[in-house]
């Protein structure tokens, strides 16, 4: 008899999060679960490594199907210390998130949710990062769960090629239209900083800022499709060479 | 007259580092340089963020054509706040680095160094990673120096396209061949962990880990052209979206 799926599952929020809570149970019925994540937020930590000092993991909980860890680590660290040190072959799928917060158009880049993606992609898992475009510590997972595990269950089905990774973005409404391919925006953010000062009357500077999203916007846009009330599906790849440039760099670094 | 060209340095092995210090001295000539970095090494921080604490910096050094600051965030928060806060116009280059060790194939995902590059290119500004095949405080960076500045006269003159940043390695070597434009190469770490314990016998893991390059191997890949002792340089693409798959994707959802 075939093993059931290994799937693993980690998020940047913690493993206390409602959003990654919410995943396991939506993808019980998927198959065997190994969650491993960080014990706290770490929100915004892209594809950190911790390599200065050493990381460490517990065990939370276990029962027929799950299995809970709850590590010092980044996420990164999570993706890489439990298909090193915990599972004891390949998981089948990596899933990362439910993110409290979307991750939709250049948040690629920073979001500690799809660092775990990357990472499980480049160890060859098939791997999807998940966020809801809602940042409350109660938001409703409803339907991003179920188009979730629409999209969990294709991937353990078909697979994904070599090198791809998925960032799925559900909107925050009551019902999402279905999920829609997308290009990742192009944009950056403004104004991000708001001056404080600390109890010495020093500056201090929170990170904030609104997204200037590139015009014209591209109607395939990931960013576009969620405010239409779509979830977004954004393929992305690990190799980030830039092809197309490769030959007039040559020629330009020569003059 | 018009205004010599603004540059900003930054990196994530921290601004005492010898690597930042020789990369500012090289390029000095070509232009007014702000150099805004950590204030201690964030190595592996790759595009993180600093959210749930605030940042600051203090300015260290200033003298014409030059002003050092040093910063508690990450190099990403570096570039952000420097843009943000410091500079009265947009830089004209971003160079990050010299890193001490390599950050070649997959190591674009993890290195904060490149995280910086990154975030230059997203807020539109021409960007260099730049990085030597060396860890050692003392490292030797004359070959690294001389090509970096080539390089950076190059862009100053040209620019990049937008969304498109450089990634540029050079070996540890006393004779560098020449530049070469390359393909990030494919793989992953194995063996990532060694495990030792802490004063109370409790087990923790320290990041290590050997680079297993996907076979076969690329002609024009990185890695292989830093054995063959040249300085390697992609190009990268802020955009990730695999445009290939797109297609494909959608119509493996909706079956």
């Amino acid at each position: 008899m075939k093993d059931k799926p290994l799937i693993l599952i980690t998020n940047d929020d913690g493993v206390n999060a409602k959003g990654i809570k919410e995943l396991a149970e939506c993808l019980r019925e998927l198959g065997d679960l190994v969650v491993f994540a960080p014990d706290g937020p770490r929100s915004g930590m892209s594809s950190a490594l911790t390599s200065l000092i050493p990381i460490t993991y517990t065990l939370v909980k276990e029962e027929p199907g799950l299995s809970i860890y709850s590590c010092t680590g980044t996420p990164v660290d999570c993706v890489k210390l439990a298909v090193n040190d915990i599972v004891d072959r390949k998981p089948d799928l990596l899933v990362s998130g439910i993110n409290h917060g979307g991750n939709m158009a250049i948040c690629v880049h920073y979001s500690g949710t799809m660092g775990a993606a990357i990472e499980g992609c480049i160890l060859g898992i098939p791997s999807i990062g998940i966020s809801l475009t809602d940042y409350a510590a109660d938001a409703d997972f409803d339907e991003c769960c179920r188009l979730g595990r629409k999209l969990a269950r294709r991937v353990l089905k078909e697979g994904l090629p070599k090198g791809t990774y998925l960032n799925l973005n559900v909107p925050s409404i009551p019902h999402v239209k279905d999920i829609k391919v997308c290009r990742q925006a192009a944009g950056h953010f403004i104004n991000e900083y708001m001056r404080s000062e600390n109890a010495s009357g020093d500056p201090v500077y929170w990170l904030t800022g609104s997204f200037d999203e590139a015009k014209p916007i591209h109607p395939e846009n990931d960013t576009l499709a969620l405010n239409d009330g779509y979830a977004s599906l954004v393929p992305c790849r690990i190799d980030v060479t830039d092809y197309d440039f490769m030959q007039k760099l040559q020629s330009m670094i020569k003059e």
